[in-house]
């Protein structure tokens, strides 16, 4: 549900509020920029996130600056942003991006026991599905000294735009290219650990994770 | 110079400090996440951003609650992250994320007269080189309706992961692929907006831009 600080105020009808278009936003990616205040300083910070239905998922360190704010009682803010091109209009001042973002608003709650255990599958199941049952699980020292904290995705929004430049109607007869630079994020070959064994292939789900993203 | 909330201090070998490392992480994309603080609740929202030798510049619309703040007195912080790879280690535990990120803390301050023009080329220089020279420049509307905010880099510092997963010594002998699946950031073919003259040539700054991103 929007709310008054979750509402998209510039150019409102880039705003979107239904949970399918944020949902295949926030699947899109694993990397969110994280928004703390320490010292009434806003501080942001690239994390790993997953989505787990109907909240978020961060995990990291107990012992970090940003952990603590995570689990306290502070509000914080995690954005998401893809970015899918350059937008070149004929007037410098109608450049623009297109992009899709989200934003999400909320107080993070730390997670224990067999919810905590379920959520480091979600988070390695999020960035590449099919890795957990490929990787060795968390044992009792690493789940203890890992801090897993869900943040509900009640105050959430997307904002999106798409589509060619909008020039001013007179700048239309101007001779300069216009258009759009299209931007993906593309995955390359894998590339093997040296200390791997020479014998180990590539698991079918890497390979599907590999064309899936039209991987080069 | 890195100073104490600039520091890094989870895994401080990640950690760099110096101009050449941090320009080359911004000067790499022309898309930030910023920070501000509203009502005590940290708001994160990506930006369009120019490094211009010693600061960044930031802009947008003077009403916007965002610009409000950039112009204000108050602290605010620039999040730039490249994503490099997803790190697949032999223990869940162990993944990681391969990424160049920068963090800049500093207060705003308001561009005005020639610097303000100069700062628009900028601004579209750092995103396409080549494309000031090839577009309308700013009429006397847009440059009195466009804030421009420069931030200085005083206060800046960079982390970075590269390379393979480190895994537990007793974990190699697993028999799980591990590795890294590159990301880069892909440029595609150019999109010629469909009001565009069907005569208009690719300039060559646009080939350049799309070959030396790799375009595909």
């Amino acid at each position: 549900m929007p709310t008054k600080r979750t509402t998209v105020r510039r150019l409102p009808e880039r705003g979107a509020y239904d949970r399918a278009t944020i949902d295949a936003i926030l699947d899109a990616t694993c990397i969110a920029s994280v928004g703390i205040v320490e010292d009434g300083t806003p501080l942001v910070l690239p994390m790993v996130f997953a989505r787990d239905g109907d909240r978020l998922l961060l995990h990291g360190s107990p012992g970090s600056r940003l952990q603590r704010v995570l689990r306290g009682s502070a509000e914080v803010c995690v954005a998401v942003t893809l970015i899918d091109g350059l937008v070149l209009a004929r007037s410098a001042a109608h450049h623009s991006v297109n992009f899709r973002s989200v934003l999400v608003l909320g107080r993070g709650v730390e997670l224990e026991g067999a919810d905590k255990q379920r959520a480091f599958e979600r988070i390695v199941e999020h960035a590449v599905p099919g890795r957990w049952a490929d990787c060795r699980q968390p044992n009792a020292h690493e789940t203890k000294t890992t801090q897993v904290i869900a943040i509900p995705l009640t105050e959430a929004s997307a904002k999106l735009r798409t589509g060619p430049p909008k020039d001013d109607e007179e700048d239309y007869a101007l001779p300069h290219w216009a258009g759009v630079l299209p931007l993906t994020q593309a995955v390359g070959g894998p590339v093997p650990d040296p200390r791997s064994h020479p014998e180990t292939e590539l698991p079918a789900y890497l390979m599907r994770y590999v064309e899936r993203s039209g991987g080069r």
